[in-house]
């Protein structure tokens, strides 16, 4: 009975050791497993689920502000790869090769998709002739592969899904209109459906996408203070419009050359949320994204009228909320530790004395609070209980990251800081790479971002003394 | 102005030359484009948003059907696709193999999916132990890979996108009765959403899928007669649970093999619904699966209340159809004839003596028949007139499929009909393989299915005169 002793092992304390714990939380809640492909994961039911749910939010989204799915070849032909100087020299190193098809060795190798800059240029330089095919505003859902040496899931494996949106417009100011749009996009869907506050900043050079002009980020912190990537939206100027020769005749008849944007969100967002929000029980899911929000529990199910009541509600509530019934034959106590480990946001337990009552028991997954509730109106108080744990999911998020920034003027108090305070510090930096990279040797923290609310926190570089340019944050990063 | 240029281009006419005209559909319609990667096509934003439509109805079928969705690797290593025999014969051949990760050589070769089987497999030999984890109902929804020689957009690429089911249950009996139910899934799904009636059957030994007991298929006939394999559901037996060791323990605690099954459908049916309901104006939408049900194209829109009138009614009708409204600065005749290449099934004008008729047109692309209806109870009329058009679709496919289904008792016979009546033909078979081979050999007609309808046409087989044990559907196809 695999399930049984799975659950009375307990997971590893979030406390004593949080890498540990993320891998049993991962495990034992069902939402990937590792394959026989080296660093790539099955992800099961339950994290499809979340992903598919993250998917429609998100493709919605998209869709409001004017973008279409497109699905382009999972190969990209080494010629094509090496269109754009920066961009292969970013990528070439960490793809994998298809050298042969079938029995044939191929004349010219193939790279799997690490990203599909590439082929839409291909495609762009193509269909795009006249100012009225633009904006062209494409985004894809697949997966792409890069050769990681070090993976977990969800945070980085050799293959992860994700989506990629590319877009050529007529103007340079047109496309970093739409890099922050989308970045606005990113930082809503993160903060409104995963509950996970973000910091809306743009990357240094050295951190900025191969081919990139600016490369715009929303960073999140995890429970254990660390710094975790949520989103990029790249800013191209017209580097691979010149790179594919992808040119318009504007309303005068002139040719000019187009002006790009892509911008990407992947499954490492399950990885966040589940830093972000889960404990020591296991998954805690944040009642927008979860595939379950309502678990009705029966109690004494062998007793006349329980499981028709329990259906009866269940019936009610989909109306409302994504609502499932447990009336399996485990006992009550086992089946609240499996849905607690699973991360449903909402029980509802409900027996024969609940029925004589005429209530049912409330149960909170992310603070464990008991409430009882009239069965006569939980169409409304079902889905403002859901209301509530989501904000309070964020809430809470969002105490910790704003208590856990730290601002540093000297360089003694920074390295303390980033060695001793599980979180981010603010400094000021002079814009030197050399700066940037020695921080990152002597600390290990790098630089998240520039964030758009800068503040002149001192005059001078943390680092090396010299007047300052930006205010970084920076943080140590999964 | 491309866009122009393209539209006074005629399409090739269907009658004239059926597979140029397919080609000329899928590009002029915008469905799909070649890519610079060798056989792998670009799915365009009307062609993936039919797809997207095909995906929500079949997920929504799967998941009444209690199947759920889970995301497997891309990449098989040789060893795991040579542990069933039969399987890895069928498919070694047409796979792509990557050999290097980053810089280094890989130790062992993965192949790109062809198809997952091997890697479902792997993944229940480790999450199935005992008979509470049965059945297993899972689907996943990706890309795979077959190095095709000669390929067509949507009907044979080197890369396609489909749905793979993957199941695995405690006994035969429940394992074959999930491949009839799937089948099941897959006609209804393809008569009610795309009108396209099928025969329901099974493949012979000969044109099952490797590794399969059984094959069942639906069988669909295009417009020039030929037939198209639709979706195919197989029944694995317990042979790859054996090569796999997928073992659980039942209810007296004895280690028992499981039963597999798997069931899959492509962007191929993309292909099947351009032809089996399109013509010599380009594209034609059965209205279940079109992205825009219903496109209002404004007359004379620069005379005031036009557009206010046009904007009215897309906002009334977006409550029950999908509905779209060009006001785009092309002339309506322009429109029409765009709009009828890409497929929307209702065109409805709208112009200021309509308006003062309190009316619209509706011009229906199937037939071309105009209607006028009252503005009135417009939410009423066009859902309505969309049904019928759909209804319509599929009736005047499935004339056309019973007309041209023809039976054959003598060689002569059979071989004059293969040779010179587009369709099908009915006739016995010996069950041999060898006049199975004979027929294709000289007819290159190929057995479409053994319909699960049986009829005995003639005591011997048509190819050899011994005694006939079934009745095959012979056809050309694609």
């Amino acid at each position: 009975m695999s399930k049984e002793k799975k659950l009375v092992e307990s997971i590893t304390s979030r406390s004593e050791n949080f890498s540990q714990w993320y891998t049993d939380v991962v495990r034992n809640a069902e939402l990937a497993a590792y394959s026989s492909v080296r660093g790539c994961m099955i992800v099961r039911p339950l994290g499809t689920a979340i992903w598919e749910n993250c998917q429609k939010d998100l493709d919605r989204r998209f869709k409001e502000t004017g973008h279409v799915n497109v699905l382009m070849p999972m190969f990209i032909p080494e010629g094509l790869l090496q269109k754009e100087k920066d961009h292969v020299e970013g990528f070439a190193p960490e793809v994998a090769w298809v050298t042969h098809g079938g029995e044939e060795k191929l004349q010219e190798r193939l790279c799997v998709r690490p990203t599909s800059e590439t082929l839409f240029c291909d495609h762009y330089a193509q269909i795009i002739q006249s100012w009225r095919d633009l904006p062209k505003l494409y985004n894809q859902w697949v997966s792409v592969v890069r050769w990681e040496k070090t993976t977990r899931p969800f945070l980085r494996t050799t293959e992860f899904f994700w989506q990629e949106g590319h877009t050529a417009h007529a103007t340079a100011e047109e496309a970093i209109e739409e890099t922050h749009r989308m970045l606005n996009v990113y930082a809503d869907f993160l903060e409104e459906t995963l509950a996970i506050p973000v910091i809306k900043g743009q990357k240094t050079d050295k951190e900025k996408f191969a081919g990139a002009e600016e490369t715009y980020t929303v960073e999140a912190m995890m429970h254990d203070g660390k710094a975790l990537q949520s989103g990029t939206s790249h800013f191209f100027g017209d580097g691979f419009a010149r790179a594919f020769n992808i040119q318009y005749s504007d309303k005068n008849n002139e040719l000019q050359y187009v002006w790009q944007t892509s911008w990407g969100m992947s499954t490492r967002i399950i990885g966040a949320m589940i830093m972000v929000h889960s404990d020591d029980s296991g998954l805690v899911l944040p009642p927008h994204v979860a595939p379950t929000q309502v678990m009705i529990v029966p109690i004494a199910q062998h007793k006349e009228g329980v499981l028709d009541k329990a259906n009866e509600l269940k019936d009610a509530l989909k109306e409302v909320v994504r609502v499932d019934i447990d009336d399996s034959d485990r006992m009550p106590g086992w089946k609240f530790s499996e849905h607690e480990m699973r991360g449903v946001p909402l029980r509802l337990e409900i027996g024969p004395r609940d029925i004589k009552n005429n209530q049912v028991v409330a149960v909170r997954r992310d603070t464990g609070e008991k409430t009882i509730l009239s069965i006569d109106d939980l169409t409304e108080t079902i889905p403002a209980l859901l209301e509530t744990i989501q904000q309070s999911l964020y809430d809470a998020a969002a105490a910790r990251l704003s208590e856990r920034i730290y601002d540093a003027t000297e360089w003694a108090e920074f390295t303390q800081l980033i060695a001793e305070k599980p979180g981010f510090v603010r400094a000021m930096w002079c814009g030197d790479l050399a700066c940037e990279e020695q921080i990152k040797d002597e600390t290990s923290a790098t630089s998240r971002c520039l964030p758009f609310e800068q503040e002149q926190l001192s005059d001078t570089c943390i680092c090396c003394g010299k007047p300052a340019k930006h205010m970084v944050i920076w943080g140590k990063a999964y």
